[in-house]
């Protein structure tokens, strides 16, 4: 809870992984952080609470406690212990610890007041919305697809997607107005364009907010293409689709990587039908500052036996650190 | 933590119910609290954690940690919280952090010493072995059975029993002969003879470390007899039944109840073969000093609606206040 008036102000935007990484990076620098959640997840652990125990999803907003906990080791390995069989099998810790609160303190909101509480959070996490909502996708051909966990992966092509909304409409978590207000960056993180940042967008008063904020606006645009999704996206592509949402202009520094992944990597990737984004045609891009940098990690990534997506999650990732100096610098 | 040598130290051995009664009124004094706890159960939420995660039984640790519980009224709900339908239906949530806890730290000691921590509690929480081990029961008829949860209730008639036994045997906790041996009064609190109580005293070590140590020793005696295990037993009953373990002279005093139940609770006991435990014959019982109060609670009781045995659980209680300042004072 830093009150600190001369540290840098950070607001975060994203779903889960890709905000995991960007604040465990930022949590190491003199700033005050904030990360807002998107909340339309409902496929897998989060997913089967959302429906038997009629609760918010918790496991986006599970990963950023965990990211800016100062808690120690034990208390992080645990919120993120995954179950391998039997009726806890897929979920993990932390959402189920979540959820309960939930019920307990009858508000999602207070609940994780009270994780960041137990965890010792580092900032403050915020759900883009405390409304119970999910996300529909309508196609150019007329099809409808409802919930985030039918459109993110696989069994749509949702290539040619005419329109996303939520359903029912959700309005902006409260305290995030006064979070933006007194920003001085907002960074949008990597992350699922479809499922995981543009969710936020949708919510009402977010981009408005956005464009009020005196804050700087720097975008963090993905490393990898997302088959059936944003295949051969380039940066203008990317760039442009928030734009749709955000209004143009509001996104003021795009930074993007320019290392080349290990080609064993590429090939593996490829199988999947995810190549690297490519810079592609910078007269494109109108407005906002392209900064390119090498940003790829070259820790090797421990998969999580107990994690049934394990296999397909990704190698190819940012480095914490170095993505985390060139945003308290800039 | 307290140190402080004044202070009375109390050991408490028991189950789950009867030790978190105890150990609520216990806290209130300036006691140095110890709660040994039987690591038999494998019923409900905690037999299926033990099934599906390989952990040693949380669900009687998990009471006791609560009872001693220094923290927000919120964490000790969340630990009591039961789920009502799905994968996690019949859990509590505590026993699902315990065996988490475990397999993440390695051992369900370190697992109780981090849920201690985390709960604020006051005093140890000492389960009474680290072994994994069954409950087996032999009748007089030749037949076994085995499992805490066949022996526990309704299934199988142990009227006629011949013998219990751990299996694989198993050592006591070391901690707990330091706590022995400095105790300054043990309690032998109120539960199921054979499933609650007993248990302990059948991990090697225990009765030997009882009988060495200066304190007194102290047994609350059960308010009502259970059907198909302690039928119309009265107090000499249960105290030759103990002393088979103990030996004879170790139990110096009995706490026992002389305030007579509701007469419309009393029928809807009976209904089930349950019966207040009377006095008995005085003269059956040497050396143990008789010590009759008016012990019942007049609370009224909260059934948790998600906890599908509430039905069946006792309306006749213990007043754990009344209960703790005789035990103080003693």
């Amino acid at each position: 809870m830093e009150k600190n008036k001369n540290k840098q102000k950070i607001v975060t935007i994203g779903g889960g992984s890709g905000s995991f990484m960007v604040l465990t990076g930022l949590k190491k620098y003199p700033v005050e952080l904030s990360a807002i959640v998107n909340m339309v997840d409902d496929g897998g652990s989060t997913g089967i609470l959302r429906d038997e125990m009629g609760v918010l999803p918790p496991g986006d907003v599970r990963q950023c406690l965990v990211a800016l906990s100062q808690s120690s080791q034990t208390l992080r390995k645990l919120f993120n212990y995954r179950y391998s069989n039997g009726g806890l099998g897929g979920h993990s810790f932390g959402n189920i610890f979540l959820s309960t609160l939930e019920k307990i303190t009858g508000g999602f909101e207070t609940a994780v007041v009270e994780a960041s509480r137990i965890l010792r959070i580092r900032g403050y996490v915020l759900p883009v919305t405390l409304k119970s909502t999910r996300l529909v996708a309508v196609l150019k051909n007329g099809k409808k697809i409802i919930g985030e966990k039918n459109i993110y992966c696989c069994k749509n092509d949702i290539s040619n997607l005419k329109k996303l909304y939520l359903k029912p409409e959700a309005e902006l978590n409260p305290k995030i107005f006064k979070a933006l207000k007194e920003a001085d960056k907002i960074i949008i993180n990597p992350g699922d364009l479809y499922t995981s940042l543009i969710p936020n967008f949708l919510v009402k008063g977010l981009p408005e907010a956005i464009a009020r904020s005196k804050a700087k606006v720097i975008y963090v645009v993905n490393l990898m293409t997302k088959p059936g999704q944003t295949d051969n996206f380039t940066l203008s592509d990317y760039i442009s689709h928030i734009e749709k949402y955000l209004g143009k202009g509001v996104i003021e520094y795009v930074i993007f990587n320019t290392e080349m992944p290990d080609s064993k990597l590429l090939k593996k990737y490829a199988k999947h039908g995810e190549k690297p984004v490519t810079p592609g045609d910078f007269k494109k891009i109108s407005g906002a500052k392209l900064l390119g940098y090498k940003l790829l990690s070259h820790n090797i990534y421990k998969a999580d036996k107990n994690d049934a997506l394990s296999g397909e999650r990704s190698f190819i990732r940012h480095d914490p650190h170095k993505l985390a100096k060139i945003i308290y610098n800039l």
